[in-house]
């Protein structure tokens, strides 16, 4: 039995029209004018509001065993927080520790998400090197459905990729028809600095961005993207925050070069203000890795958006309370990193991207769902309306409005770094495989209904890739 | 009675698809795989081919009168070549002279324009500035379907607009939601070398691109863009030849200005050499504005294409022959200028970009058909297949290929600046409002066939410049 | 009868070191240790000072008629104001009127100059363009000592020269070795701007830098960079207000243009805030143009200076009363444009660049005099310290400390735009023409005793341009 | 007895003026018109001549063991060379081993160096780190005049400095006041590059560049830059020669940071294609790291001179033998490293530099001799024409012109890399320590004459540096 959305405006990354939605089997089976349904279906007024494909989250961490706590945040209550809030799809990442087995972390990460109510996929990182590693990259990509790995380039003595590993890496995605993604900061900067402030006596929260300046991010960035222009290999960057890293992405695309960048809400619209606030846990509660930033980084971050230097955006979901961020009480270093938002992000980019006249509707498509899909080859299946797509869909008021607070999340965390914010512009219904899964506030959330998305190697990307890179081989001179 | 293309693959900008596509009463009526068609349906074999939408060609001059002469390709010769080589429409300039009125210009342009066999629209030129000009951009806007309006920045003591003419029609645009484009070349520096090298006895070719290098080009581009980032109106380059010009366009997109680029197959693919021809016939045929341009210009404009700097694909095409070349026998200034293309386009961004590497084949479509279509507001009627379009499509061959020569062209003109090259990649079939107006190398065009297109005000990149504009608006300081 | 300057460290651009400095005839005529000096010789001692070149202000206008009133500061009362303050130069400005004769109005300033108390030159402006102008600048030039033309691309209805203008006598300058100089604002956008805010009701000095935008500023400075490129001559920028302006001269010199900019201290230090200031005069003592502007432009001129970027650093001293600039009560583009400050300019660069680390001493001396000396000609009679220059110098106290204030200030107009910012580094006394004209706060000035400068043609940058020039002469083909 | 130099035109970095000048025990004792020497002065006429200081090459490795052999030109043969050409300073490099002490290596290159003719001094280079090495740094500049050290961010496997050690050396440079200076090459991607080359069969010396394309450098500026910038310390750049190792240059110094560059007389005039030359003995005398490029660098690294973004130029002189190249014959990454040059950079610079207009002779003497005298701390005891400063002179005639050819040379080794080229402008008299070594093209220098230079630490870029650092120590927020 189906569900037909009517009376909406439909809003892709390409067009938006008048048409009815109607869903079954979990496909979009139908968009048109004055749909006729069949009987029994479920029908939503969608009147006033868009009907637009459910956000992609590329950048999750649910559950994650890090800095030797767990993050809150599991697969069900985070897809559940993700549904409230218009997303319907998350890329999660398997974090193996070094020296340990790709397939069995893999494997160990697969369990823990079998809870999730919506659909998901993996990056897989890449912490260390040996045979086995190159080995199982292989397996991931051709028996698992997995198309992108993923590289720390900070996090020294644990899971920072120096250059040996990235070259290696990146190497092996080539041959594979894989994306490689990195976290842009120089791990060996930020271990210094960290030792040099707290020498100092700057021990509280107010040392981490100084611990991360700019700098740190931007020299990463770039060396990530110059070695995969070397090696011949796409890359993406995730949470860029810095104009620095931006610049170096520029570099690269403006040389030909496919860059793709991530921006996460929270560097949109966070400053790093909130490292100095006088309550140690509101200021810790901010702390995640890269930090918040001066406010001159958002406005270039924006404009990274609206002239398609950034491609997607994020959230970085990693969610601890305020006892787990007091692990670092003496020390800013050990404050576990990560903030919430999977429930935020579409509302708020809507709020500050749409309304403001930043985006438009369909830049508003693309970059919280359409270029996700595109650039981990879930495209047509995710990312947009049209027939014979997963009917992932959201319904979006655009005069709804609220004030975003922890006391009325789903996210299961005890704070939100949007906290007092207003908003106007909300999803009224969700529609994941088509189902709604959330309706006017309320979630109608199955535990275990999502699927794990396999994403087929060489995206559209390498299609030119590929071409390229055969034509380059050089030759030797005759002599 | 329809047609249907059988066994393709067709590609959008943002697909790759196995269907068929079914087309009647000048619309796709169907876009499936297996596709049941009428009896009677005309059917054309594509297997092994790619189906795309027609080519839009948003800059030509089709028998226009220029430094003393007449371009000798009219719109229906011109629209033949155009759909041989697989491009569906065009967008034509009416130019007006100084002190002429708009609208008079106007209609003198769509009677010239009736004998047209593919469908076509205009930009108006404005040339000169006072209060008829002001009134006839908005009759021509609300009345007559015009959204764009075009200025010349060279050609002083002629059709050259002065800072105070592009203020004054670049916030005009604003007001109707119409496209200011331009052309960008400091007229002033080009009067100046012109009469400094043929003060030095350089009378010849060679002289051209020296009286027009890439700063006079840099300049102009970066002014334009500067001059609409101020009044808050998007603007859209013209035939961007040069770096210098690139990276204005780059300025200003990278701080969130809606700035939009194109480039003509010339410029990508043949350099300044050639005016430097020991046959002066040949240096002449290559004379145009902006000049072709040192090989590192190349390299840049392809990356603007990857990267999305750029936009669209144009040719400028407009034609004269050998014995109109020769009215500058003694003044390279007085040489017509002018080279054609419209018929070449396609195949020569298809060999050079897809083949080689550079673009994908979605690219392909988004730089020489869908760009155009959303820029001035078009689509979806032209620039991609799908359900409700125009049925203007090619059925490409990937393996078809050809030597370009003006011995064996379409186009009404006894040169071709891609004289000789190889190519490989080609339209074998092309359909203008459903109908098979070329096939398998010969020509079934109807002349005045071709539909004038209303193109609406406000096109979609509007919809942020309102909200923008509207909270930029400034207020007073109560003293 | 000689000054020995005892007991010192001599600062130059180049050079830190003891020495001692005997001034006699009004030149430096010994600089070692121990120097003997002739009995009756007068003694400073200079034990923990700095002894440096004087000053030079390239850019002030004394007693300027402008915007229907008379700047307050006269040659005298404003050449005692820079002693003060340690500058010891000043190049001011002939401003013609439209139509008016150079040389006319070249003489008219000579006269009102010769109650100078310390030396000063002139840039003569270049207003308006025919025969007489161009044969004007030759006169100026080979008989009057000019080596600068100066260029107002704003001021529309008034002074502003248009691109013709600009390409003619950018040309002419090339051809007599003279430095064309620019005020970058586009006039046009400047007039549509304050026509727009008038009518929407911003009659206020708020209105002021609303009219004058960043965008405004950098893209006249590109198109005189770019204008100076294609004819091959040097160009000079002054008062350099904005990053936008600063990235075009930083283009232009890193494609190896000679290209020099200027800036002023207050640029440097004053922000756009001022604008809103309750106090309505308050508010318009700070109109001048370039306005002041957003904070992260100041951190932009400062790297500016320290890459060497931007060479010379100025006051545009230009003084009127809050009753002067009353006359724009209701409309703030009628008040008076123009601030003070060439007695301030030394102590605030030395505080706010030396003593925070921004600048080394060597980079003081450059960035105030002996830069200012080499571009327009007159090292190393002036701008640095060895025998056989003119003697004057400053000797400099890095521990003296004082509030700035208009009610203590020697410049002669009711407000100080540094009101209120406490200084440490001053000048305890300022020698012109070896004789000491500023001692502990006294000044010593004589009316008239200043001297015109003749600055020769073909500065040092020619010597390079002249051979580049010669070699690009392009050749005709043969055919 | 001195030396009198009579009737030349003095020019140094900042004047160009008619003087003679008088030299006696070492020094210059007297610069003026019309001087009196004593009797017994020998007496140079230096009419129609330019008399400048003695070029110091910043970058040279005589006698070097490398690679498995050892450069072919010692110390005394090396400065016999660079005095024939102009050059009377050299600085060479200690290059311990990994695990060696660096105190070892030292006093090891302080015994070859003793036979050195001209004044010479050393830069360190830290291959590896421990607490040894931190202690000998401090050794070094404390007690032993070193104030430089080198970091090679190649040759992995050998003397590559990874990350850890760029950060602990440059830390311990600031507590010191020494420049840290880079090679920068990814040593890690030279490394899979060779191998991928290697394996694909290419062999032979063409491999060379392809195995270190540019981004390869300019990836390792960048990171060097910005690591030096996180930490506030400076940074030099050994041979820049590559537009991307520029911009990385100019993006440090124009936010406001001290980073110096060096560019190779090679770089600036030879390009890649003698890589592919026929003659396999050729190509690989021409095998040096980073290797020639493609002309387009040679553009920017000129424009880098003409802009004052690049300071000093050098020769890397390191010097093998046909049969020493040939240990590389089935494997170009076996080709001993090296070009010669200390001979030919003064007047190739002159030729291709002053001749062409791209530089004024003050630029000359700036980039061959006063900025490296400055960085390095030496100036102005070298680097100047001034009384006191040690006397290393040039006569240069401006008309003198050769070829140069590796058969007439004083370099000791059987190839030159400007072999054939005709160049106008040459050094008639070099001076060293006030003594003749070098006259009308016959040596009379001496073995042993030359000196260790202790240079100080704290060089002036410090100055401010100090400053900088000291103001900008965060403090802790109080909760």
């Amino acid at each position: 039995m189906g569900v037909i959305i009517r009376g909406g405006t439909v809003v892709t990354a390409e067009q938006t029209f008048r048409a009815d939605v109607y869903c079954e089997d979990g496909l979009i089976k139908a968009v048109g004018a004055d749909l006729e349904a069949p009987g029994g279906a479920e029908v939503i007024d969608a009147g006033g509001c868009y009907v637009m494909p459910g956000g992609i989250d590329p950048h999750t961490h649910m559950e994650l065993p890090f800095m030797g706590t767990v993050a809150t945040e599991d697969f069900f209550s985070g897809t559940v927080a993700g549904m409230a809030g218009g997303t319907t799809t998350i890329i999660d990442f398997v974090i193996p520790n070094p020296q340990q087995s790709l397939l069995e972390a893999f494997h160990t990460w697969r369990g823990w998400a079998d809870k999730a109510a919506s659909d998901y996929s993996f990056h897989v990182a890449v912490t260390w090197w040996d045979d086995s590693v190159h080995r199982d990259m292989g397996t991931l990509v051709e028996q698992h459905g997995v198309n992108s790995f993923k590289h720390f380039m900070a996090y020294k003595n644990a899971i920072m990729a120096d250059d040996e590993v990235l070259v290696n890496s990146f190497t092996r995605c080539l041959e594979l028809g894989a994306i490689p993604t990195v976290h842009a900061e120089n791990g060996e900067l930020v271990f210094r600095l960290q030792q040099k402030l707290l020498a100092q006596g700057l021990t509280g929260p107010e040392g981490h961005p100084l611990s991360r300046p700019p700098e740190v991010e931007g020299e990463a960035a770039n060396r990530a993207i110059q070695v995969a222009r070397v090696l011949g290999v796409p890359v993406y960057l995730v949470h860029v925050s810095v104009e620095e890293a931006l610049d170096a992405i520029r570099r690269g695309q403006d040389s030909g070069q496919a860059v793709f960048g991530e921006v996460l809400a929270g560097h949109l619209l966070v400053d790093d203000s909130v490292y100095r606030h006088p309550d140690w846990d509101i200021a810790a509660a901010h702390v995640m890795s890269p930090p918040f930033r001066a406010k001159k980084h958002q406005d270039a971050l924006w404009h990274g958006l609206q002239s398609g230097r950034l491609h997607t955006t994020a959230t970085d979901h990693c969610c601890f309370c305020t006892e787990q961020k007091a692990m670092g009480k003496d020390n800013f270093a050990k404050i576990p990193n990560g903030t919430g938002g999977v429930e935020d992000r579409l509302p708020v980019l809507w709020h500050h991207g749409v309304n403001s006249g930043r985006l438009t509707m369909n830049d508003f498509v693309r970059i919280t769902s359409a270029n996700a899909a595109r650039i981990f080859n879930l495209y047509p299946r995710k990312g947009t309306v049209q027939v014979g797509a997963d009917a992932d869909l959201i319904v979006w008021d655009p005069a709804a409005h609220k004030t975003i607070s922890a006391r009325t999340q789903f996210q299961k965390v005890s704070t939100n770094i949007f906290e007092g914010m207003e908003i106007q512009g909300l999803p009224v219904y969700t529609l994941s495989q088509g189902v709604i899964t959330h309706a006017l506030g309320e979630s109608r959330a199955v535990r275990g209904a999502g699927r794990y998305l396999n994403r087929p190697a060489f995206p559209p990307v390498y299609e030119a890739i590929q071409k390229r890179n055969a034509l380059a081989t050089p030759t030797a001179v005759a002599r």
